[in-house]
């Protein structure tokens, strides 16, 4: 749909120019293999389920009310998960309505925020969002993270590990060496992948009065269709989010969200379980899809990057598609050569290994 | 909780500015009489309850998966039963959302935007948080806006129909003369409470392309606790709210929400028939007070704003409180001898009247 510039004239000035985020598409189409937006192949813990039913059975009167503004049963339960104090969760409506909210809150600054050139796409939208400076930091030729890159001027860092959609994960080491090099700075990691085999940097909140870490119950949760995200952080970043939170909207969660995400964190062996699940999917995948001679990079997600030195990966994506399996594809430079490939169960998983055997490798 | 100069430079420096949105508060004590957030007295319809548990019966597995970025079957329903097209509906995560969105949308621009003195008070912080130009209308001695102050140069108008505090609604003859006198500039029509007594200018969308109209299901629908506003407007208006949202958060409403709020759409006749008793149950009250020498102004929402000539309003509040019922306060200049009280039931309207009437008066 397009406008007349005559239309357009009530629009905001700034907000004509706005390039906004793209999310990978949800299409109702029977028997699809959906493996391109980094889904959990498995359904939330049953207790998920339990607690929505009790909030209808024992509350459905009090959906007349408002939410807790502060949802603090959630951010109790968060805290006893992490071991941490309350005082040092944030929740929002989904982790990217607490990324906009930690780009507001601390990115905002006279010299540019640094991000990978390669990351996850709605940085940039942020940026142009919030008006921040920004500088774009090459990965380097294995598509790595180089943690030196991120000790020069700047007016913030947001880092996500593992990353996306390379999946390659930095070491807690290496966040230590970016935290310790810009004391006066925020540095955000942005963990949405992290339970999938790398290392939380919510072990070193106590220690470093500049780390937020930012995670969901979208991917390890399986609750994407619920939108809750968190960041874990000292009090008084987190405080800076509150700020902004409440400039914004008093009440993002719900009632139902509240309790459904609450019930996730207490069922933490349920929650190790699936994650091993996709874990082990993920590495007998990797073999496979090498076996086809895919190239894939080394993965701490619930998605591979893979490429094929003697396939287009536009060609490979669109071939995927018509046999009803989709996978991510970014025409963007330096990674138009990838596929990113949502981990599914072995069943899935084993579907994608034989389209690509038997009908277009 | 406060902190240091040294913890707050991390914080973006307009962020150190801001003073947030103060909710109405919700207090856990037992008995209470919650009179003091404009809630409705009644439960959704059961056929909310049936929705979610319809959810959690036919599709747990899919909380797993987003939701539909576009709300699509939600939009379809309200855009049945307001009878308007589909491409004329925006929703968000409440009205607070919504309305933050339309600050960023059509609200940044060289010249002031107007609203009145009093009025919902969101709105200077949606102000100070978008660094809009703002000029603050005074209400006229009896509390009304006169909409001929709305014929100056500015960069855009907001109007709550009917305004709150004060309760009292616009005509559609004088929000028309709005949009006349303001062909190039976005109106927007906050209509929270409309459903209690006033004139949609939902009716007037087809008409002028420089209106929207927000709305919410917390008031009307008793859906305070799922979190679901929306806009209405021409298509061209719409997608400057979707090109904010999609640059903001991409998938703000989640799955139990965009059910719950379906099904309260298409549930019309229990729609009226609770708004009906809402508005019977208040003229009651307004009759009950005035007899115990209460000035109460002419109230087309769901809660009224009264005075009361020989007690301070502050002291009202106080002793109600004490006697475990809350109503709102606001210490501002004008209204700070008015108590704005949420109607309840008539078994709750008859409570606060025998409280004043035995204890405090």
């Amino acid at each position: 749909m397009t406008f007349t510039a005559e239309q357009m004239r009530f629009w905001s000035p700034e907000v004509r120019e706005l390039e906004p985020y793209v999310p990978g598409e949800q299409p109702k189409i029977q028997n699809l293999l959906k493996l391109n937006t980094n889904e959990n192949p498995y359904p939330p813990s049953p207790k998920v389920v339990e607690a929505v039913q009790a909030v209808l059975t024992e509350q459905a009167d009090a959906l007349r009310l408002y939410p807790d503004p502060d949802a603090t049963a959630l951010k109790q339960a968060i805290a006893k998960q992490q071991q941490i104090d309350v005082a040092q969760v944030f929740v929002g409506n989904g982790s990217d309505e607490v990324l906009a909210h930690i780009f507001k809150a601390f990115f905002i600054q006279k010299e540019p925020i640094l991000y990978p050139d390669i990351t996850y796409s709605f940085y940039p939208v942020y940026s142009q969002f919030f008006a921040t400076q920004t500088k774009q930091i090459p990965l380097n030729e294995k598509f790595e993270i180089d943690v030196s890159d991120y000790e020069q001027e700047n007016g913030g860092i947001i880092i996500t590990n593992p990353n996306a959609p390379t999946s390659i994960a930095l070491g807690l080491d290496e966040i230590e060496q970016v935290l310790k090099a810009n004391p006066d700075r925020v540095v955000v990691i942005d963990e949405a992948y992290v339970d999938f085999g790398a290392e939380s940097a919510v072990q070193l909140v106590n220690r470093y009065e500049n780390l937020v870490v930012c995670q969901t119950t979208s991917k390890s949760r399986s609750l994407a269709g619920l939108r809750v995200g968190f960041a874990i952080a000292q009090a008084h970043l987190i405080a800076a989010l509150e700020a902004v939170k409440n400039s914004f909207n008093s009440y993002p969660i719900d009632r139902f969200a509240i309790a459904a995400a609450v019930a996730s964190f207490e069922d933490q062996a349920y929650f190790e379980a699936q994650c091993a699940k996709v874990i082990a999917s993920r590495e007998k995948l990797v073999d496979d899809l090498t076996a086809l001679g895919f190239e894939v990079l080394p993965s701490k997600a619930n998605f591979i990057f893979a490429t094929h030195p003697q396939h287009e990966a536009a060609q490979l994506a669109q071939q995927l598609r018509e046999q009803g399996v989709i996978v991510r594809y970014f025409n963007k430079p330096r990674i138009n050569q990838f596929l990113r490939i949502t981990i599914g169960t072995d069943e899935q998983n084993q579907r994608l290994v034989e389209t690509l055997k038997t009908q277009i490798l």
